[in-house]
This record gives structure tokens, sequence and C-alpha cells, in this order.
């Protein structure tokens, strides 16, 4: 079964990150909780809290086999530490399953590896992901080789299946 | 005096909003808080709030002299309505003065007139500001012509400096 990180700081939309690593979780496979403060506390957008499993210091994206960058605030402020776009760039190189929903695409735009693909995000994102090059739709989940991408909450079932599917072809 | 146009929604960095409308005020500029809610409440970052005097749809922005983008997150929430894009894109057009702070500049990518600006902002947004066509540099504050930047709260005693200035010279 498939070892996946989840990169994720303050300010998560909560439901973006626990009800995917739900669905990985009841399919067999290991989430690791990933974020890159020195304090493992993670405080989502609406006040419910997570414990980091380890930080981004202390782990190698070779040891993982794909990657979730759940939306909220989160993707903006993990783009204020260069490390995490050099451990999410290994796996957008690599062509590893990377899954990134509503503002998740938005801090992919910082490993400069999204132009020749399509995807989708929450709306106020597009732009940025034009201008990085990608194809932006606007559809529930768009799948574009290794990279999921999906816009909103109500989005979740169909990007978890599409995520699903790509861990299980690992 | 000058007329002076706030676009701002909820999530705003609050003495991002309140110091350099202060410093406008006492210049003796008029200031109009612009939002594109129904609701005129606007809640800051930190649970601050305040009354917007006008609604987007409401205004024209012909009737101002110059524009304020204050940062948090209100920037990424006004760019999910393209009114308010349309909104700034007469200010960049006109070459009327802009002032952006913090997150305040990745809602100006919006308006697709960043191009041969050179600009500053909190490290977050940078990379989409270069994607858009901006020089970026690191300094306190960025006069660019009509447009003035700067990344922090702690910037703002220089913000104010030079966009009073290029208030002080319509």
């Amino acid at each position: 079964m498939a070892k996946v990180a989840v990169l994720v700081t303050d300010m998560v939309e909560e439901v973006e990150l626990t009800d995917p690593v739900k669905a990985y979780e009841e399919a067999g496979h290991s989430v690791t909780l990933v974020n890159s403060n020195e304090d493992s506390k993670i405080t989502g957008k609406n006040g419910e809290t997570f414990k980091a499993d380890k930080n981004v210091n202390d782990v190698k994206p070779e040891d993982f086999d794909a990657l979730l960058v759940p939306g909220g605030f989160s993707p903006d402020m993990l783009r204020a530490d260069p490390k995490n776009a050099e451990f999410a760039a290994h796996f957008m190189k690599e062509e590893k399953p990377v899954f990134a929903i509503c503002h998740g695409p938005q801090f992919l735009v910082d490993t400069d590896l999204l132009k020749g693909h399509e995807v989708t995000s929450f709306v106020s994102v597009r732009k940025d992901l034009e201008n990085a090059g990608a194809t932006v739709v606007d559809k529930e989940v768009v799948v574009s080789r290794h990279l999921v991408t999906s816009r909103v909450p109500d989005d979740i079932p169909a990007f978890n299946k599409e995520s699903l599917n790509l861990l299980d072809q690992l």
C-alpha cells in the first residue's frame, strides 16, 4: 500500500484534510501529516486542531509515494518557506501522485512544474495557475497524468475517487 | 484633496486598513470603504469589524482619484468576484495612484496590468507577481510610477509616506 504525505500548516480547510485522509486510510494506505512549523500543533481555519507527525526538515520526499495538499489558507502559508516547495517539487518531478484541492494548487505554483498540466482550483487562484503555464478548467475534478485537482469541499467525493484510483495503480 | 477608495472584504489585516486610512484622512483626503458583499459588515483577520461605506456595484471607479488594497486574506477573497478586478483595473489603466500592501498586490494580478511594474509584497505571493510579469524585489516600499507596494505591517510608515507623496501631487 502507498505512503501518503500530507503537507499542511495552520488555516487549513479542515474537511479537505480529514476527509481524504480517512478515505486513504480506509483503503489501507498510510498517511503522515508533515508541517514546517516548530510547533507540531496545526490549527485549522475553523479552529479544529491536528498534530503533525513530522516536520518537513525531518523527512525526505523520497520516503513517500504520494502527496496531498489540502486547501484553506494553509497553501498560502506554506509558500512562506521555500523548503515546502522543494518537498513538493520532488513529487511533481518524479510524477508521483499529487492531490491538491481548493487553494492547494496555488502552493504548487512555487514548484515551477505546473506548466502543461490541466488543473482546476478554487476560483480565486485560477489566474495564478494560468500565469504559471497550466490550462485551467472549471470541473469538480481534473486528472492530469499524476496530478489530481478539485475546487471546493463539495468536490471531495470525486477528488477522493480519482486519488484512490492513482494510489491503487502504484 | 483626493478621494481614495479602499477595496476590502473579510479577513483583512486590520492595521493595513486602519493605519493608512488614518494617514490619508489626517492629510485631508477623503476615504470610502468599498466591498462587494451584500452585507456591509467587514470582519477582519483578528476579529475587528468595519462598516463598508459603499458596495462595488453602487460606485464607479471614475469617481475616485486613488485606490488602497490592504492585505491579509481579503485580497484572496476579492479575487472570487471579477467585479472587484474590473474596479481596480480602472486605476491601473488610468495610472491613478494605487497602494497595495502585503497580499494586496496578489489581488492586482487579476487586473492583468502588473506587467513591467517593479513591486514588493508579502513573501508568499511573490512567485505569482513574477508570473504576472512584474519585477519583484524585497524592499519596505517600492514606487513604480503610480503604484506603491509594501510587504508587511512594519513597512506601513514608509508605505504611507510614499502614498501621501503621490496623493499630494494630484
